[in-house]
């Protein structure tokens, strides 16, 4: 079949050891299921940063143009945190994000059945917890105008959030298609009582919603699903929310299924392009030391040959070989009850490897 | 000693149910411990549209401003949620902290030991749980100008978030007061790597820290935040954020406890000057059924005496006669275990009277 070209991001601190764990199942895939990858490295975060002099070179941008998708590890460190704005690299993330228009931010939080334990919630009020939250991530306060000024009181500052209908339409349209293939619920989650935006936000999925007739939807304000994620987690299927509401209620979602380390996301753009990322971040704290688990990223590898390439098969391997090899107790030390029973990144990786 | 004047708002639901058992309470203290209230009804909410046209009327603001403090009950009901925006009872709550200046709202989250197992999380997590938020109340996105435009691609909504020094500075500084008398612990929540209000936010956190060098101070990004009030509830004292920040916050940490229906609010001006009432919302599917568990309010009050009068014999007195009373076992049908045995909405009322 035809050669698709992956951008391959390692990032900052463990992002380049959980990428490798992914590139030797990108590897097996190829030979299992016959397909063809051409993969391109890329400097971008924090190591961007101290190459390059920035989060995001322009031969980055290129090379993740000119690919199918994106693969990403992690990026970001203490060491860059105290840098100015533009050599941060959270300036970065936002740059890419808009840069290739991923405006839709699939955040699936599961519960691993071998993972149950971790969470701090009860484990029969977790029962059954299987939701997606679907974040608009190109829009919003994170991209309005921002300025400081000199006001009547002191120096102020301003951030604006602004939403065109368009913006709306596509992620909302978006959320009721995974609905759909789910089981057709959407929360829509805004706070209309208080923001325009808000009050926008609602128009359009009110109105979008006669297209979808099988999906039930439900408008749940801000504050109140922050309760309800806690209250009945596994009452959830898909959540649709714009950007800071996303950021905010994916990692409440993320934490309490106990499996954030596991967890993968995709940042979807039009058609079936996308940048597939683990939800952990970049740990620069066990960074180096083969301690990382690679089994998010793997995932997200996983999610890429199922949203943006279509191989199913490829992807429901990679899930059932993830599956075995935790059913086979195999575990790396942040998910290990007994930490000396403990495996290292490239242990798991290669066990995921021999169980496709 | 001094008449002390205290303006009732009952406002819509339970309100009137739960103010009704507060008012006995009062009635009480007044006896036992000497002092003097007067107090004066106004309309507020819902019931104000109803019967005035407008959520907040002139004389109601009236009544609040010759008062020393504002006990309410709970405002709001799906009756009025599809007004437009000037006849809903939310736009009251948003003009009358603008008019009274109630620029912080102090939520404080704590576990009731008969409550415990009513919270989603395991029992060993929320051990020790007992925070407070401190979350701004005036300013922010919510009050920033919002409008309506045609834009490129359609219309498009716009909301603005301004925050100036001189209101984080009164805002963060009464964190850091609080902090002071409770575990010396301050938790600033802000969203400093996207936003420029948070960036301004944290400046004043960091300018005002060293004058209270006995508070550690730690920045959590909100996101952030959002998954340790899951992760390690205990480990925080006092959290201090903007008020959308604090909207969504304030509620996951109160519904984290288990203890939601039992837990008080108050909404501080300049001075000793503030409004009460309970976390909880109107419950229009239970009023005027005597099922309403009148003790958020009953410690609304108590946090009025302490907050604004001073009156700590008091305070105390009410908090102990709650304590009591719970601990004969005596529950509404909201936190009874066995509902065949709950009380009603007065009876609690008159045994908490009792107890002092
Ligand atoms: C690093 C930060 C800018 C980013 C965000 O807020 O979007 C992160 O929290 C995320 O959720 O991917
Ligand atoms: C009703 C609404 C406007 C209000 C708010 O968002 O402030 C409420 O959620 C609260 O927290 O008191």
């Amino acid at each position: 079949s035809e050669v698709k070209k992956i951008a391959v991001i390692a990032g900052d601190g463990i992002g380049p050891e959980v990428v490798a764990e992914a590139e030797k199942v990108l590897k097996r895939t190829e030979e299992v299921f016959g397909y063809a990858f051409e993969t391109e490295h890329a400097l971008f975060g924090g190591i961007a940063i101290d190459e390059r002099g920035t989060p995001l070179p322009e031969d980055t941008l290129e090379i993740c143009r000119s690919a199918d998708a994106v693969l990403l590890g992690a990026v970001g460190g203490p060491k860059w945190d105290n840098n100015s704005k533009e050599l941060r690299p959270e300036t970065g993330l936002l740059g890419i994000r808009k840069a290739l228009g991923l405006f839709s931010n699939l955040r699936p939080a599961v519960v691993f059945d071998c993972l149950k334990d971790a969470s701090t919630l009860k484990p029969e009020v977790l029962e059954g917890t299987d939701l997606m939250v679907v974040r608009e991530l190109t829009g919003g306060i994170y991209f309005g105008d921002k300025l400081r000024r000199q006001g009547e009181h002191g120096e102020e500052a301003v951030d604006t959030c602004v939403y065109n209908v368009m913006e709306v339409e596509r992620i909302v349209r978006q959320a009721f298609e995974i609905a759909g293939k789910r089981r057709n619920k959407l929360a829509s989650v805004d706070k209309a009582n208080v923001l325009e935006t808000s009050r926008l936000w609602r128009e359009v999925v009110n109105k979008i919603a006669p297209e979808y007739p099988e999906v039930e939807v439900e408008h749940v304000l801000v504050d109140n699903c922050a309760m309800q994620l806690l209250r009945r987690p596994a009452s959830f299927d898909v959540i649709v929310t714009e950007n800071m509401f996303g950021d905010i209620l994916s990692d409440e979602a993320a934490m309490l299924t106990g499996s954030i380390g596991m967890l993968a996301s995709a940042s979807m753009g039009d058609g079936n392009y996308g940048l597939y990322e683990p939800v952990h971040g970049s740990a620069p704290d066990i960074a180096g030391q083969g301690l990382a688990n690679p089994i998010a990223t793997i995932l997200s590898l996983a999610l890429m040959y199922r949203l943006t390439f279509g191989y199913e098969d490829a992807a429901a391997a990679i899930e059932a070989a993830v599956a075995e090899v935790l059913d086979a107790g195999h575990r790396t030390s942040d998910i290990a009850v007994d930490k000396s029973k403990a495996i290292s990144t490239s242990e798991m990786g290669d066990l995921i490897v021999a169980a496709i």
